[in-house]
């Protein structure tokens, strides 16, 4: 039996069973997270690995709704990273993730490059220094660019990808053409994208991009994802997502 | 009295009473252009230029709905912008928008650097070589990057603005990533972006894109503007967009 620290507790992922960790002191996962884990597409044979894991939601849903062969994650706060291997643990996919932890900034080296088919992060969002409380704080390392910038990881996601593989991505839509710009700095080029939308009448708070290492011009951008169809009530489309 | 040729109409733009004239036979402007006039802004003062005019209907609209001091519109065919400038004159706009005949890749030559607070363009938006019936055929010409690429355009933009200036695009969300790579070659910010799609389930086919000359990375995404609500109903946004 997996052990609890007194602020865990377990959450049914509402998938297959699975369960997951989560300190309610710590960050925990939001729904980010869950689409990025919807959008990513990864095939049999395929390994991947996620930077920046956190919980270790993302490789957690990903081994349910893809066909991944296996999937790697990197994690550099050493009580998330034991909190996502106990996740692992609880849910028997020991054969199938391995949690490791490290630094964003030498994936590359701490895995090798050319080594993945598929990379997925969910990113701290936030530049620093634009008033997070305590850059020591678990949470703020999370949101905010303490530890390691977007430019950071596009360029470990872009150097640990085969030729062909791909990049998926979640982040906030003001930052689109820092994406852009170090999606192309870095030889991904962007293949698709979706905007995330609260309601359809209102501006998107997230946008899922994938990108291919090499390849064509071209972008398919979705119909918009929308979130709620009134207040309190998800569209369809979110319970599919979320397994309901 | 305004003359026309046989294969000439005037329509009403619903707006202001004012008119356009349109060749039946040539490129008739589509909701692309509409909706860009009502994407872009220019202050009191503001000097205009649209970049591929066609028809003239980007200026001639932004003259009813913004408060542009002065328009200016560049126009390579001889046929089409002799057109517009009637438009102009059925209007008795000649003191507020001027059409030149020229080339969009020798703008900055024609009307001096820096010499624009605002650029407008609703330029051809398909690669050339991809199967246009014939390359001297007007159609083809408006459509086609035959006589100027997505490159001509951004940097001939980016030339004429003065510094802080703005540029406002239609174009293809499939070029994304082209456009996000030229704005940046040419010192572009792209600070406004807004997907077009027919129903709210579809991809977008059109994206509306504001850039400035300079200033700050961020980028504010608008909700999805929606075209119909149902099969042959537009949505309210719409219908007040084309000013009914």
């Amino acid at each position: 039996m997996v052990e609890l620290k007194s602020t865990e507790r377990i959450d049914d992922l509402q998938r297959n069973n699975l369960k997951i960790i989560q300190d309610t002191e710590r960050f925990c996962f939001g729904m980010d997270a869950v689409l990025l884990s919807g959008f990513a597409k990864a095939k049999k044979g395929d390994k991947v690995l996620d930077l920046g894991t956190g919980t270790g939601i993302i490789p957690i849903l990903m081994s349910a709704k893809t066909d991944a062969e296996h999937l790697t994650a990197l994690e550099i706060q050493p009580e998330s990273a034991d909190m996502a291997m106990r996740s692992v643990m609880l849910n028997d996919l020991q054969n199938k993730i391995d949690i490791k932890t490290g630094d964003i900034k030498e994936a590359s080296r701490i895995f090798g490059k050319a080594s993945f088919d598929v990379v997925t992060s969910n990113p701290p969002y936030m530049i620093s220094g634009h008033g997070e409380a305590n850059p020591d704080d678990a949470k703020a390392i999370a949101r905010h660019e303490v530890l390691c910038t977007l430019d950071d990881v596009v360029r470990e996601a872009s150097a640990c990808l085969k030729p062909n593989g791909h990049f998926y991505m979640v982040h906030r839509p003001f930052r689109l053409g820092e994406i852009f710009a170090a999606m192309e700095k870095y030889k991904l080029r962007v293949k698709e994208m979706r905007m995330v939308h609260p309601f359809v009448d209102k501006e998107p708070n997230m946008v899922l991009i994938g990108a291919c290492k090499g390849g064509n011009q071209g972008i398919k951008i979705a119909p918009p994802l929308i979130v709620y169809k009134e207040q309190g009530v998800y569209t369809d489309e979110i319970y599919e997502v979320y397994g309901y």
